[in-house]
């Protein structure tokens, strides 16, 4: 058994062979093997709009670590009826004028930030001032100095923070990057990310760029700027941009697609398209001796991938996940277990500093060093 | 009979029912309705390499209007050993010393230039010169300027010139412009093209700047290029570009991968991917109500095509046709009835013009207006 065991340990902790038992024991317990299933962190969702209703709310029923305690919410009829649906306490349930009291709150572990992007940096810092832990939608923020403001207060009271990057967990996204950290065709040379909807209702808070501090970029091609990131496991030393608008009645202000080329170290480069124009979701890797490819790449559900061959281009097979849930428990666990988040501010951060620089060269017409 | 007659020549021509008998007789014999299959046109290449040898030799079975009748090399027991394959005549062997002979032997009624790219505009003129006419490889020449001699020493002989741009007769591609054209998903926002292949051989002529007059731009990328504009249906206006080079011992000079974006009318934009460092070809089209794509877009045969639909994606249906056959006999069709080719001269100088300025939007960085 003790040989079985241990086996176990290391295939689960991924360890080799040299490391001796008593360690291996103690991350035994660690990981949850001889205990029962962990309490469950209470997670309080702000805002409680389409995102928040039609995929956060329903993913806690797949969530190993998190379960739905709080509601935010400036519509109480609503709120109080998604108590009722989720089971959520009636004293659980906030407006943004009482939101700060979620401090004396000990149902209350993380606050799951979906709101429009201008709020997140404010929603963000009052959430952590209330000793809460901090999960934010993409984008972070509107400005490199919010996600500043973000981090330093998360870090001043000693709470973990991280952003809804839901892709960072999903299996075909990871195989990308596996794929290309592991150069199972080669090198990387090129990369192709696209990620766009045909935008609807005109008067949304998303074609509004005082909330949305952008357009298509902030919101959909953010996806594409992460993809170009993740599989080439760098980060961009130049970005070049070209944005264009059809329709100038929609999108006054909010931008309707950008174009935007990537220059990472190695002379790897990645083009990239975000639009409101049309649907677009495809992550793309061309390597040395083959491709690999998302299409689609970025749906909730439905991601399918391929990979060329010889004898033409063969499917990956990969579960079809609950991607927030997922996004979820890695935040729980890094909450329990007291360590990083892949998906810490300081990578929502790193986004921001590149659309900023992209939104600038689309302007300039000028190749942005960063 | 007449009515069926009548409603058959209507049917070919693509003719309204308004138009009168008398010219559609006319019509009739001019489509070959009622006439024996026309003389065959003698055809001369030049240039015997891998193209003309895996694909332009073997098309001529395929041809309705054309025959190999000639061969230029500048070896002779290859040039012995085709004619030998292909029935050829040894008196209409050439070399590229004799090859200004061919003026006099009426055997040769085409020269198809299949050199070296910095080879076809003095090939093209010689056999103007010559008193043939001139299908011309992609791309047409290594600068502008050249594009122009060779127009003008076709017009000066009142003989044709067209270049090789075989998608333009291929089915699916075909489907693309047409989707575009009639607006099926609405009016197209953005096209995304891309070409390429990772190139083998380190000595071959075109990864020689002066013989190839660049890199994967003139060679895959122009295909990217042309997609981009026969798609939109409309001339790029401006473009910028992002060069690189990962691997510099092979790549002293020529461009290994060059990245651009294409601004055209009305806003919308093309991005397109031209590449020696690995393996490219696709098209899309992403418009107001859907997409439609090629994929693998521009080989020789294996072509696919999707378009959007409400329950995913439905695949095209269009024959798997010999695009070699179908270039060659356009232009013999072009030369029998005396109208106008659609990828005349004038078309490869557009790209032409086009990839100078895409060459020096990657050396400045900056946007190029055309």
């Amino acid at each position: 058994m003790g040989q079985t065991r241990r086996g176990f340990i290391r295939m689960a902790a991924g360890l080799g062979a040299a490391a001796s038992a008593a360690p291996l024991l103690e991350l035994g317990r660690r990981l949850g093997a001889e205990e029962p299933a962990p309490r469950k962190l209470g997670f309080a969702l702000v805002g409680l709009g389409k995102l928040a209703g039609e995929q956060i709310a329903p993913a806690f029923k797949n969530s190993r670590l998190c379960r739905l305690a709080g509601l935010v919410s400036g519509h109480p009829d609503k709120a109080r009826q998604w108590a009722q649906q989720y089971g959520v306490a009636e004293k659980n349930i906030y407006d943004y004028q009482t939101f700060d009291r979620i401090k004396d709150n000990p149902d209350v572990d993380v606050v799951y930030v979906v709101l429009p992007n201008s709020m997140h940096a404010e929603y963000t810092v009052r959430a952590a001032k209330a000793g809460k832990h901090v999960l934010c939608e993409k984008p972070m923020a509107i400005s490199v100095k919010e996600c500043d403001d973000m981090i330093a207060a998360c870090q001043a009271a000693n709470r973990k923070l991280a952003i809804g990057y839901r892709l960072h967990f999903e299996p075909y996204n990871l195989e990308m990057m596996r794929l290309a950290r592991e150069k199972v065709f080669g090198a990387v040379k090129l990369i192709e990310a696209s990620a766009g909807f045909r935008i609807g209702d005109p008067t949304q808070w998303r074609l509004n760029k005082a909330l949305s501090g952008g357009g298509s970029l902030m919101d959909i091609g953010i996806y594409a700027l992460q993809a170009a990131r993740y599989i080439s496991g760098a980060e961009p030393v130049a970005v070049s941009a070209e944005a264009t608008v059809t329709d100038p009645v929609k999108f006054k202000g909010a931008d309707e697609s950008i174009l935007f080329h990537l220059k990472f170290p190695d002379g790897i480069l990645a083009t990239c398209t975000s639009s409101y124009a049309t649907g677009l979701s495809r992550y793309w890797a061309g390597a040395e001796q083959g491709w690999f490819e998302l299409s689609p790449a970025l749906y909730y559900h439905g991601i399918h991938g391929r990979v060329s061959a010889q004898d033409g281009p063969k499917d990956m097979q990969f579960p079809d996940i609950d991607q927030f849930a997922a996004e979820m428990d890695d935040f729980a666990d890094c909450i329990l277990k007291g360590r990083a988040s892949k998906v810490a501010g300081e990578e929502g951060r790193r986004d921001l500093k590149i659309m900023m620089a992209i939104y600038e060269a689309a302007a300039t017409g000028k190749t942005i060093t960063l």
